[in-house]
C-alpha cells in the first residue's frame, strides 16, 4: 500500500527536480494502485487545466499496466486500439511520456502510478522517476 | 438464449487454452445477444482495468454484428467511421481482434460475444473460439 | 490481495445459497479493492440488465467505505449527500442492501466487495456474507 | 490569486486541525476560482473514492458561489433546482457542508474553494475554515 507521505515524497522530489534542471511548472498527481487519487499539486504558472492530463497519464498507465511513454509507442503502431482506451477508460488516458508505474521493490508489484506533466514529456517522466526513487519505490517511466 | 452453464464453459476453455499455450494472464467476459454481461473472469496477474477493454471487444462485436477483428480492418479504410463508434456506444468499442461472436450451429444466429484481453490479440481470439466450440457454438473471431 | 479463485468461491457459494434457499435467479459480481470488476455471473433466468445493478451496490460500498445498506440509511436521512454520490461516481452506486464489504479477517482492511441482486435486498446481502466466509474473509453486509 | 504555497497551508492545517481535534481520516482540495484542482491529499486510512466526495463539495461551492452547507439548505426548499445542478455540473456537486469558499480578505471577492470529507460534515467545514485563516484568507463554510 502507498502511503500519503510516500506520494507527498514523490511530489516534493519531483517537483525540486524540475526546479533544479530548469524546467517549467509541473503539475504532479500521485494514484493508488486502483487508480484513485491520493495527492496533487499544480505549480503556480502552469495552465488551470493540468489535473486532468497528469491524471490520464497515470491512470492509462495503472489500468493497462504500463508506462504511460509505451502507451505512446503503442499507438503509433495501433492507434485504433490505444485510442478506444479513451472511450473504455471515460477519457482518462494520455498515452504520452510522463505517467510513471511505481512498483514495490521487493516484488516489483504495481502499488500505483505518479504523473507529471509541464515539461517536455521526457523531463516529465525523469522527474517522475527521481520521485519514486526518494520515496524507496522503483519507477518505470 | 446463451445460458450461464455455457458462459462458465467458455470462460473455463479459454484460460485452460491460454494456461496451455503459455499465454499470460487472460480476463474473459462473456454477452448475450443484447450486449449484456452474463459472466466475467480476470486471472490474477492482469493489470485492474482489463474488464473494460475484454467487454468493448465483445460488446462492439454485438452491437455491429462482426467480430472485433474485422472491426480493426475497417477502422484502417474508415477511421472516421469505426472512431465515431466509440461516442455512439459510449465508448465501449475496442476495434482489435479477440471479441468472439458467439453462433449458434443450426441456425446461425448470433447468441452473444466472448472478448478476451491478455495476450497477442490473435491469441486472444484463438482462445476465444476454442472457449465457442466447447460451448456447443460457433466462434467467428 | 483479492484472488481469483477467492472471488470464484465467493459466486458458487453465494449462488449455492441462493438455490438453497429458493430465492430467484441472483446476478454477482466480485470487485477488488479499487473497485474493479474480478468476476461476475448472471444466473439464468436474471433479467439482461443485472451487471450495473450488482456492480452499483459493490462500487458505492467500496468507494464510500461502507456497505451498501448503510449507504440506504444514510440516504433516508440525507438524500441530498446519498443522491449526489450517483454524480460523484459517474452513476455507479446504488445505495441498497446486497453490496457486502470484504474484510481481511486479520487486519480487518478492505480487499474488495460482492455486490448481489436479485432476491430480496436482505436475502443478497445474506448470500453475500455467506460467499465471503466461504473464501476466509469477514463479510461486512 | 490563489497560489500552491497557499493551498498547501490550507491543506497542512486543516489536517493538523483533525488530528487535534481527533477527526478521522480526511481528505482535502483546493480549487482555484475556475474550479480547478490545485492540490489534494488524502490521509491513510480515508476510503479510496474520497478525492470525488472532497471534489464535490468544493466545485459546487467555486460554480455557484455559496458555500456547500448553503446548498444543503437550498436542497430542502427546493431539491428539484439543486439536484438539477449535478447533471450541469457532470456529476461534481455535492451539497453538504465542507466546501469552503475561498474570499480574499480585503476585496472579498471569491479565490477558490476548499473541500473536506471523513469527519462529520460540520467538523469538515471547521477544518476547512481554519486551513483558509491559515492562508490568510477568509473562509465562508
Amino acid at each position: 500500500m502507498l502511503t500519503l507521505d510516500q506520494a507527498r515524497t514523490i511530489i516534493a522530489t519531483a517537483r525540486a527536480t524540475g526546479r533544479e534542471k530548469g524546467m517549467k511548472p509541473l503539475s504532479v498527481v500521485v494514484l493508488d494502485a486502483g487508480g484513485h487519487v491520493l495527492a496533487f499539486e499544480r505549480e503556480d504558472g502552469a495552465p488551470v487545466g493540468r489535473f486532468g492530463i497528469a491524471q490520464g497519464k497515470a491512470y492509462g498507465a495503472v489500468m493497462i499496466g504500463v508506462p504511460s511513454r509505451k502507451l505512446g509507442e503503442m499507438y503509433a503502431e495501433r492507434p485504433h486500439f490505444i485510442g478506444a482506451l479513451g472511450g473504455v477508460y471515460d477519457g482518462k488516458v494520455v498515452p504520452v511520456a510522463g505517467g510513471v508505474l511505481l512498483r514495490d521493490k521487493a516484488t516489483g508489484a504495481i502499488v500505483g502510478a505518479v504523473g507529471i506533466t509541464g515539461d517536455t514529456s521526457d523531463n516529465d517522466a525523469l522527474a517522475g522517476v527521481a520521485g519514486a526513487e526518494a520515496a524507496g519505490l522503483v519507477g518505470e517511466g
